[in-house]
């Protein structure tokens, strides 16, 4: 196959209504505009969810890194390009690049670790088994992502309490889970406004654990783990039974972009 | 001018992400997609936030009213029309139809009303005053908007207190504004999962009192309107200041579309 038939190329306009008071675009809004990448790009080729669902078969998200010089402002024709950099058993690899449409400005570049599992047993599904393997195929060795693999957001037990979440309607996609994102939104929300005029997000690292779901309680523990690097342990809660891990996510932040 | 050139049209995909556990888009989502053609449709036109901002003006959503018959599944590619009813003196109608972008189902209807404010008094400004009235020529009186005109959301003093939001980074626009759509995610974020699976939403009806700002709590009053209504009163809260009214909304349910 030809390289620039493995990556696929998608254009998203950042509405003004998806950017915050510095008139950026929400990380939540940017990450989403990268899953659906992924899932037009795997869609095209026969290996996205549409194919999928037919089979009892689906992609889990398992890791999303998200690096950023700039994050644009609001009214930018973004060009996202994603690309599958490696197929094992049971997990791909894929990258983006986040770039301006028009000039090609590169505002940053993302990783993700998705797996497939079985729709019924929930159970880790073989990717190679599926079309004879032929996802090998798509994938992209030659293209570079320059930022560092995904992360899984190493971090002690120790972490401080930072604050509640209770999900909601809103929280919850077509599955039944907590969308990804909106971990990370709800992490963002529990900063004041004092921090966000302060801090810029120059990369984010999401490791998914176990799904969460309607009416599940999110605590947020938070640890310093660099300089500034915090990572956040996400555990839910359902009625009386234990907390679970769900997710983690360590956010570096520079200085701001303004 | 031709009336074509009067009407605009917009295409949007309902992205997977954007919708609900039945697979049908937010009322958010769906009320977002209007904006962005009010959006677009004045700034071709000369009368857009991308001028007014120059002259110290700018457009204050005051009223939305939606109704629908059937709200659109994920892959939908929808084309949302819109068009500029009247123009007074301090305030515009526009009207919205929201279809199936390829086969022309009709999915509903929208109404708004806009007032023009001074950015720096922010006191009523004369929308007839601006570019010598010119707006008037992109006034349409002959498309129709088979929907009732958008209401103030009558209700008592009564209402029943419905539960708190506190407002976050999230919900916070480059105004410094909560973002009008957030209001009608909050109260629907309020409802429980169970409400969801019986209730459908058939029309909605927003009335903007008074902007509220990032940190402000908001309370939620309800009050039952009617067969399947139930009007909210939304009053904002800073700190130790007395609550002031923020925006009244109005629910219409139907059976399910399921």
């Amino acid at each position: 196959m030809e390289r620039h038939n493995k990556i696929g190329r998608y254009e998203f306009l950042v509405e003004p209504f998806h950017c915050d008071f510095s008139n950026r675009i929400f990380m939540g809004h940017l990450g989403n505009h990268l899953l659906n990448a992924a899932d037009f790009h795997s869609n095209e080729r026969g290996f996205g969810m549409h194919f999928l669902n037919g089979i009892r078969k689906t992609w889990v998200l398992s890791r999303l890194a998200i690096e950023v010089n700039e994050m644009p402002v609001a009214y930018t024709r973004l060009s996202v390009e994603t690309w599958v950099d490696s197929v094992m058993r049971f997990f791909t690899q894929r990258n983006f690049k986040i770039s301006d449409h028009e000039t090609g400005k590169i505002y940053g570049y993302g990783r993700s670790v998705w797996a497939m599992i079985d729709t019924e047993t929930r159970q880790p599904a073989d990717i190679l088994a599926i079309k004879e393997g032929s996802i090998a195929e798509y994938v992209d060795k030659e293209t570079i992502c320059p930022i560092a693999a995904s992360s899984r957001v190493r971090m002690s037990d120790e972490g401080q309490w930072a604050g509640k979440v209770e999900t909601h309607y809103s929280d919850v996609d077509v599955n039944g889970h907590i969308n990804s994102v909106k971990y990370v939104e709800h992490l963002l929300d529990l900063m004041p406004e004092a921090w966000h005029r302060t801090h810029c997000i120059g990369r984010i690292d999401v490791a998914y654990v176990a799904e969460s779901h309607f009416g599940d309680v999110l605590n947020y523990y938070c640890e310093t783990t660099g300089e500034g690097k915090t990572a956040y342990r996400i555990m839910k809660q359902r009625g009386e039974e234990p907390p679970l891990e769900a997710c983690r996510v360590e956010i570096t932040t520079v200085k701001p972009h303004l």
